[in-house]
């Protein structure tokens, strides 16, 4: 089993040392006058020109990486599947920003449906093809299940559009998405290696080929993910985790993802009702940051509180 | 024995949130006027003013988790005063530099005379008291060992006295030896529970001992291990090393540390042959931040290198 637990990560990372270098400066070429969020702080505006659209180095060393291990575990075609469709609408969202410099890329209508649609193609497929059904596991129950019968369908739209929208949230300082991800998908490499689910090559390459992208992307970050990487980290998150019937552990190791979220949602209600803001900026990276933290202080917290949540999720399995 | 893995974790991470706010104002009283190495780029001039000698924060938390599992797992008692031996000796460093002001400290001769006690207080121990012997582990053979018979005492000394002078060698940027070590300590954690050899509490407790040391020590720190917590953890790796016959996976695992000696080394020699500098600076850390990386990125990719290393170490494993 070290095979399908270690040799992913190694060539994942091989694949991202190859591709960095080959796809930074086409992507560099391909904007020349950067977005940077114009929602983030004064201070990020330094950031023009850093390429962005990154994600397609994580997910050309995931697909490069996968197509050694899809014929001994077929398991990982749905999840690859899915990533790839959320990276294609995280793709289409950052040419339109970086390409056509229509800054705000794919109106928010028009990316929900094209999530919306992946996510009922996986589940379609999830619930006609394999037999991992209904149930799922309750945390810190020693293995109890819950069968939500027809409510899966609901608890998969939310819990994938909301970890999608999260983690594209999160994306917003150097190396903090990346970095973060890359310990949720470190948990998710340890429950599949326990779990024998025949997931374990495509996360443990999802490990690789985020530790070979944050050479590119820590702080000062030489690229970033986009949306393409975003998007397809989410997807990828919340597929190994229903896969897994995990999809309550999500609030849990994702609790930074969750953070980003709730910062937002509550800084809009409360600045609707009050006129007031409610955080310096949201989601609450900008918070902290506003608040005299340096950027890279940011992304240690709130890596160390993923660590730890990571630890607590595997308290709460079987 | 979730028990023993991930509660030390989390509990002396919780330690290390209690002890850092109550100890850094009084590391900070202590010294007022920082020590800062004069052998460093101009650029960490600015760091004057940072307290160290903080790895009394990470052994505290490491002795008071301790003390909650040494009933049950006798095995970590021999490591933790080792980890506590190196530490006085760090400790006593700087005090000297810090509160007597004599920037250099203990004198080298000084320094090796007490290291080479500690460490034969502790090869008498691991000799006369424990069933390991002299047998170790070599990497990549499938579980041969080899009996080093009385060859053992010379390779404990150099394993355990280059070990902690490297990691003191490594800590010379915001983070970067709390965080290459954490990455050692849960290979070792990894091992300890797959072996059943006793050590997994004490190596579980060291990785939420550095993960809480990080919220206060990731750039930009607002503490410093000092030589207390380079020589402590130096010596807490090593004597797991030893006592899980695993000293020849020292120079993978700990990539970072040999690189780091290896680099001065070769920086003296070079320049006692040629009068010229092989490296901008050394360690090499400081090279590649005057080759123009900033030093979280140093630090990042010296983490993501020890993550793979690790990760061969695993390889490597029985």
């Amino acid at each position: 089993m070290e095979y399908a637990a270690i040799y992913p990560v190694l060539i994942a990372f091989l694949f991202n040392l190859l591709l960095g270098p080959l796809v930074i400066p086409f992507l560099a070429k391909l904007k020349l006058g950067q977005y940077v969020r114009d929602d983030g702080p004064q201070s990020h505006l330094k950031k023009a020109g850093t390429p962005t659209m990154g994600g397609v180095i994580i997910l050309g060393s995931l697909v490069l990486t996968s197509l050694f291990f899809i014929p001994s575990y077929p398991a990982i075609i749905p999840i690859l599947l899915l990533t790839l469709g959320f990276g294609i609408i995280g793709f289409i969202d950052d040419y339109i920003k970086v390409v056509m410099k229509r800054s705000l890329g794919l109106k928010p209508y028009q990316k929900i449906i094209a999530q919306v649609l992946v996510t009922l193609v996986f589940g379609y497929y999830f619930l006609q093809y394999t037999n991992i059904g209904t149930e799922v596991f309750i945390p810190f129950t020693k293995g109890k299940t819950i069968d939500l019968g027809i409510t899966f369908i609901p608890l998969l739209l939310f819990g994938m559009i909301g970890t999608v929208n999260s983690v594209n949230l999160t994306d917003g300082l150097d190396g903090l998405a990346a970095s973060v991800t890359v310990l949720v998908a470190t948990f998710f490499a340890v429950v599949s290696w326990g779990e024998n689910s025949g997931l374990l090559p495509i996360t443990s390459a999802a490990v690789g080929s985020l530790l070979g992208f944050l050479l590119f992307n820590a702080h000062p970050a030489r690229v970033f993910m986009g949306d393409t990487g975003s998007l397809a980290l989410g997807g990828f998150v919340a597929g190994v985790a229903f896969m897994l019937k995990m999809p309550l552990f999500l609030p849990i190791v994702g609790f930074i993802y969750v953070m980003e979220s709730i910062s937002v949602i509550i800084q809009v209600l409360y600045f609707k009702k009050t006129k007031k803001r409610f955080f310096k900026m949201a989601p609450i990276h900008h918070h902290f940051e506003l608040s005299g933290w340096k950027e890279t202080k940011v992304v240690a917290v709130f890596c160390i509180l993923t660590a730890i949540f990571c630890l607590i999720g595997l308290l709460g399995l079987p």
